[in-house]
């Protein structure tokens, strides 16, 4: 990914939601990385408080979180996504700190943002933030999650196209007056399988740290590129049905599932244990069902006759971000144990 | 639930997996509970540390933790639940400490237990049960988790009769060489909605401490009675399509879902901040979708002009036990935080 943000000469800011891990986060470091997002102030300050000092907070101002984020920015280069005038108002008013500001655009997604073209709101947030000493809009940012729907490489060309030509657009309407707009993008699908980021200054890809089941689906990547499985105990074994219990449900795995081109919904893909980690996924194995602690995985005849109750059975996840979040940290393939924030800090109750 | 099992004469043993909090289970204490069922061995531990003395490990046994379950037996009465005849081996071979058993019967759930009538697996594991010294059988064990899939009153009633009607003739088939063994039925919609539990020795409800919406569209409470909500802050409005953004994701509420009579897929139901809490649920609004940290709640025109970015809604989870998870802890209503498991230890790595 770095060699991607490379050849297209932009930015690249790893979004470190899917690992919240220092130890992982210390390989990008390594790598020379120096600028990151997270998404919630807790998660900033996770970070902030191992050195990282560039920091994006890739998720809609918190107005209840104002005072902390006012904090971090003292500590920090802190960038805050903002998507109303209001927020602009609010932060002018109580931050003491400087704090960079990207404006959260709608591109088709429709989760949240300002619509693109909608230029009367976007006028407004603009010329706030032009008045402002504090707050220094640094330009447009934009989450295009509707490559997660993709299901052909196609798509998710189309996806990038129609979303950076918006983009651009906007870029330009204000180059007049603000002539250093910079345009921040995200997700993992568009940043692995577009070759040409043209007009990006910044990449916050996340995911392809890990990548999981859904992503080989959209085709980010192949399932033996997946870096994180669940390891499971098996519990029972229902030969006549060709069904495995294991020791792993919902508060373990997620409930995150897929809905395949058969129409069969799966909770994840299975793999066998090998000496280094896990072997290649199991062609006809799943997990169909998924209770708060029961995994029910319907496997081959095949593979039902090399396995035993005890064995450990590996399950690559549907929504690798959700999985490490629940299991609260990770064991590397060489034994070593590696911290998750949700297993050092307690999840922000502002 | 207390006076649900006086009535009948039946143990009650409540589960503390949905609140897996030791302030919960002192209030459970306090009224006179002494017995307590729990979903695996970190569970078990975290319980009796906190004086608990009783306790049923209601997941079939993991042969990785026999020498951890060895450990517990050794300083409380443990159960553990068994379902072939490897585990008794293993258990006989390795434990040093007594353990109470029960077998893990399937009266039609399909989830994992030996068939109720697959008498030949039966009779295998009690004869090895029956030669051993350690292993005290205490009789048959279900959880008719079909309930939940019920939408009308009878569906229970119907499951609840043909399980009970399977575990007597099952207890009966042993009861010439085994006449002490007893029923532990599960479930909180029978034990919601079933008010004559004859026949039962011991119940092992667990989400009635809380409840939630899919209980109440089970029909095991009433959307007033469930008493756990999820507290987010309002991030954006989109008025134009009566959508409200909230700061709560599926790592906050988890990712399960219930399909409405009319097709709806909702992720939790709504209601407005009150004095000592939340109002009753807003007809008409409901999460309609979520990702990591966004939740995106549809609402009805009157309730989105009583909203404002920054204010506080309440989601009511579909599944309590999930959502209380992912959160690590509570907020009473008076401001007290107190604890759940998962905000006090790591989960289980074995």
């Amino acid at each position: 990914m770095m060699q991607i943000a490379r050849d297209n000469q932009t930015e690249f800011r790893p979004h470190f939601k899917t690992h919240q891990s220092r130890k992982v986060g210390n390989w990008f470091r390594m790598l020379g990385v120096d600028k990151i997002a997270v998404s919630s102030l807790s998660m900033a300050n996770y970070f902030l408080e191992d050195g990282w000092t560039n920091i994006t907070i890739a998720f809609p101002l918190n107005h209840r979180e104002i005072p902390l984020l006012d904090q971090l920015a003292g500590k920090a280069k802190i960038h805050q996504t903002i998507l109303s005038p209001e927020s602009v108002l609010l932060l002018e008013k109580q931050l003491k700190n400087r704090v960079n500001i990207w404006i959260k655009v709608d591109t088709g997604y429709r989760r949240t943002g300002v619509i693109w073209d909608d230029f009367q709101e976007m006028d407004s947030i603009i010329e706030l933030l032009r008045k402002s000493e504090k707050l220094n809009l640094q330009g447009f940012l934009t989450h295009a999650g509707h490559t997660y729907k993709a299901r052909i490489k196609e798509e998710v060309e189309y996806i990038f196209e129609d979303s950076l030509e918006k983009l651009v657009k906007l870029r330009d309407k204000y180059k007049s007056v603000l002539p250093n707009l910079k345009i921040s993008y995200g997700d993992t699908p568009s940043c692995s399988i577009i070759k040409d980021l043209h007009d990006i200054d910044e990449i916050r890809p996340g995911n392809f740290v890990f990548y999981d089941v859904m992503q080989s689906i959209v085709g980010s990547c192949k399932e033996y590129e997946i870096a994180v499985a669940l390891a499971c105990p098996v519990v029972s074994i229902h030969a006549d049905r060709k069904e495995i219990v294991v020791y792993a449900g919902s508060v373990h795995l997620s409930k995150d599932s897929m809905i395949l081109h058969d129409g069969t919904e799966i909770f994840g893909r299975i793999a066998l244990q090998e000496k280094n980690g896990w072997g290649n996924t199991l062609p006809g194995c799943y997990v169909s069902s998924l209770s708060q602690e029961h995994g029910i995985i319907t496997v081959t005849e095949n593979v039902l006759k090399k396995i035993r109750i005890g064995d450990l059975i590996f399950i690559l996840p549907i929504h690798s971000c959700l999985t490490a979040d629940l299991m609260q940290g990770y064991r590397l393939t060489d034994g070593t144990e590696i911290d998750h924030m949700s297993g050092s800090i307690q999840k922000s109750w502002h």
